[in-house]
């Protein structure tokens, strides 16, 4: 399998917009889109990854050990993020009345297989 | 009631080790503390609202309307936050192998009480 597959897998979670591998530096790897959003999806990759980064940058300085899982929800759209080692970071964007228990689920299962395809 | 009750009430869900209203500005308004623990809460805190406010202006930007529930899990610590008002959000910090769905619940309650002593 490769990263598409495994997207794909996640975005098999009810109200699932989109997955994507990301880098931190804001540049995607792969992206599954399973739905259509008026989201500006792209920029808002561009956001979560510069975001995600700091938090590390702070986790670091409070010592609390790496960051896990991160989500986000907004009125329009839910994100949950993971990251699969120093340079990239898997995210699942979700209708925010999707299921939000499945998504995380199927992200935690997907995230070992995708950092394995590297 | 007060803010304090409210914080209390947040604070039973199991693992749970403080929960605070805060500033956008990092001064915290009114903090509950339920367990030890060897993480600076407090420059946590500070941290998480600076976060938090990057957040918003990221939504404002996106146009993915308001900011809801963030969750942040690190090794040693997961924090579950929830915009108040324009100024201030509330914040509950776990031990990573606490009620997580609980938290969550617990927060989402106290919300709009909290919402209601400004």
């Amino acid at each position: 399998m490769g990263f598409r597959e495994h997207l794909e897998d996640v975005c098999r979670a009810e109200g699932a917009v989109a997955a994507s591998v990301m880098g931190f530096d804001g540049i995607p790897l792969d992206t599954v889109t399973s739905a259509e959003t008026d989201v500006d999806l792209d920029a808002l990759l561009v956001e979560l990854s510069g975001m995600l980064k700091d938090l590390r940058a702070a986790a670091g300085r409070l010592q609390t050990g790496e960051v896990g899982e991160v989500s986000i929800g907004t009125e329009r759209l839910t994100a949950i993020l993971r990251p699969l080692n120093p340079e990239f970071f898997v995210v699942l964007a979700m209708r925010p009345d999707g299921n939000y228990g499945k998504g995380r689920y199927l992200l935690r299962v997907a995230a070992p297989r995708l950092q394995g395809e590297f």
